[in-house]
Parts: C-alpha cells; sequence; structure tokens
C-alpha cells in the first residue's frame, strides 16, 4: 500500500479554512480517495485536552516559548495516534493547521528563537512532513473581522490569538508569507479574500496539479 | 544581590524525597535563607494544570516523547514564573524534582531518544541549572512499596509512573545512578533506604560541604 498524501491549511484568523477542508475533504472522498480529516492543536484525545489548555484563559496564560512546547506536545500526540496510521494504511490526511502555524504565532509574531523551533521540527516529527501546505493570505483587519463575526455567531469569546492585537496579527501574516516564499516546493499562497468558490477552486487547482487525485 | 542557589531532589517513588526537602528548607530557613520549596512537574499555577495532564489517566495514556514535551512545557512555565525570579532576588530555590527526572522516567526508563532531551535542555532551560542535585537511592521493592503506602494514606489510587511496573523502576534506578556518576561535580547519590534522621545527615552534609550556608 503507497503511503496516503498530506495536506495541511495554513494561515491567521478569519481566513476561511475550515470552510475550504470540508469542501476538499468532500472532492478528494468523491474523488475515491479514503480522506482523514484533522485539525491542530488537537485531532487526537489527549492533543484535544491540551488544546484546550493552549486556547483559553487571558492573552498572556502563557509565554510564547511554553506555548511551542505545549503545541508540540499536542502534535506529537496527534501524529503518533492520528497522522503516521493513516498514511501508513494509504488514506489522505487533511488537517487545518499545522507545524507552520507555531513557526508563524509563536516564532515570528510571538518571537520564539528559531532555533528551538528548528530542533522540535527535527526531533518531534519524524517523517510527519505535509506534502502540500495551502497558505491562505488576507488583509489582517478582514481576517480579524470575519473571526469576531464567528465567534458571536457561535456564542463564544474570541480565543487567547485572535486577543492579541492587531500588530501580532500583522507579524503573523508577515510570517505566514515569508514560509510560503521559502518552500515554493510544498506551499502554495491561497488569496483568502476571493469568494468562497474562487478559493475553492485556488485550492482544487493546486491540489490537483501537485498531486496525483484519483478518478 | 548574589543569584541564590539551586537545588534539587531526585529519585524513584517511595524515596522519601518530599519529606527531606521539608526538613532541607527548615534549617536553611533558620539558616537566614529565603528559601522557594517548588516541586516538578508542576510549581507554577500552569505547570500545575499541566501536570494534572500528565499524572491522571491511564499508563499509556501518552507515549514518552509526548510526556516528555509536557514536560518541559512546564518546565519553561515553572522557570520563567518562579524560579528565575527566586534566584535572581537572591533567594534559595529547593525543587522536588526537575530536569533529571525526565532523563530518568521519559529518557533511560521510558526510551526517549537522548538527543531529544539534550536538545530541550539546551533551548528551553536556559541558565535554571541546578547547582546541587541530590539522587536518593533505594531498591525498587522499597521505594514502590513505601508509594503505595502513601498512596493508600492520602486516599488516592497510584500514579501513572507507579503503575508502569517493576521492570520499568529497575531502568528507572539504573538510570539515576548513571546521572549521578556522570556528573559528581553536581551529583550527590544518598542512600535512601537509611532511616529518616540518618537521610536528614546526608543531605545536610552534602549541602553544607558544597554550598556556602549562611550562619
Amino acid at each position: 500500500m503507497a503511503r496516503g498524501r498530506f495536506i495541511t491549511f495554513e494561515g491567521g484568523e478569519g481566513a476561511g479554512k475550515s470552510t475550504q477542508v470540508k469542501r476538499l475533504v468532500e472532492r478528494l472522498r468523491a474523488a475515491g480517495h479514503e480522506v482523514v480529516a484533522t485539525r491542530e492543536p488537537g485531532g487526537s484525545p489527549g492533543a484535544e485536552s491540551i488544546r484546550d489548555l493552549v486556547l483559553k484563559g487571558s492573552a498572556d496564560r502563557w509565554s510564547p516559548a511554553t506555548e511551542t512546547l505545549l503545541m508540540y506536545a499536542a502534535r506529537r500526540d496527534h501524529i503518533e495516534r492520528v497522522i503516521t496510521p493513516a498514511l501508513a494504511r494509504g488514506a489522505w490526511v487533511v488537517c487545518d493547521r499545522f507545524a507552520d502555524s507555531t513557526r508563524a504565532y509563536q516564532g515570528g509574531a510571538g518571537g520564539v528563537e528559531p532555533d528551538l523551533i528548528a530542533a522540535l521540527e527535527d526531533h518531534v516529527m519524524g517523517a510527519a512532513r505535509p506534502d502540500l501546505t495551502l497558505v491562505f493570505d488576507l488583509p489582517v483587519e478582514v481576517g480579524l473581522a470575519r473571526a469576531e463575526v464567528h465567534a458571536a455567531a457561535a456564542g463564544h469569546a474570541e480565543t487567547r490569538f485572535e486577543s492579541k492585537g492587531v500588530a501580532f496579527h500583522e507579524r503573523l501574516r508577515a510570517a505566514f508569507k515569508a514560509i510560503a516564499a521559502a518552500e515554493p516546493n510544498r506551499c502554495v499562497l491561497i488569496d483568502a479574500a476571493d469568494g468562497i468558490e474562487g478559493v475553492e477552486a485556488q485550492v482544487w487547482n493546486a491540489v490537483s496539479a501537485r498531486l496525483t487525485v484519483h478518478g
């Protein structure tokens, strides 16, 4: 059995990743693939319990370095218990956020030294590296306004990260764009200000051009 | 103000570390030192919430690699918010378990690759390195029997680590002895099978011989 393909969605708040993950998963299933749809932080029972620790509480509950370690604890559990077994049986894995979010949120925007993050990638991720990463890009004020509407509709307050202010989110956007520019073989920048149908078309074009989809 | 001194207590289950931490703290305070008594995993509000995740649940709830990352997330928070500020104001810090427990539990006994643990020590601990480490050594069957009595007296079941079986605890004991042997300038091996008064004397001899105690 050939290893499955691993696709990650990355980007700031309110970029519409979750909607597009669902649409891509439907198209891949319609093409005959087994697909595991998952997310970070979380994605396994243990990692979801770590997610609660990371996302709740005041914005300064954890330093960016502690957050980085919590994110990698959750990621290791998710990789061991969900991602690696799925890829090994030939399933495709589509994940809403992955390691680039740590680089961008805790590294680029949070100021954690790149050496710590690189060491964790080297020692913790093993072979669970994405084949394709879709980096959703959107002006910060548009993303934060969308995230606020979503939070209100879902009946909850903004998360620790949404509450970090515009300057943080500008650094975050720049960090994601830098990742996409530095790794063009893995990453495709998606214009998330396009309508839902337009973004879906951008995503599908990237997936079908870069990976071998059935059917 | 001179930096305070940092003393850690290490060893397997039921070795009597907690009792001896209390006695040492009393003697150091009687000698005129400000002393911060703390413990790991935990020691700060954030780290205590991570402690709950690590110690509760079934023995295989987390892999040793995930445990290592959770321990270092907790340790980073504890260092930033408790240990470093205390040492900076000249206080002595006495900590029940620290980084050697990760080397021994997750590394030596749990099988985590030493490279991951070394990378975390390098990138996460900063200047928070113990000046003196007291390694409590005890035959495994004696320690586990004592830990069982303590857990019953406290009205709770054994922790995830106590439930890992004798072979695990034999590897643990060997790992702690190897640490003490490899770093004799920092570590003193304590015969924890001695009575409480005898162990207290061993601890005090080590502390007063190696560090400059007031009074």
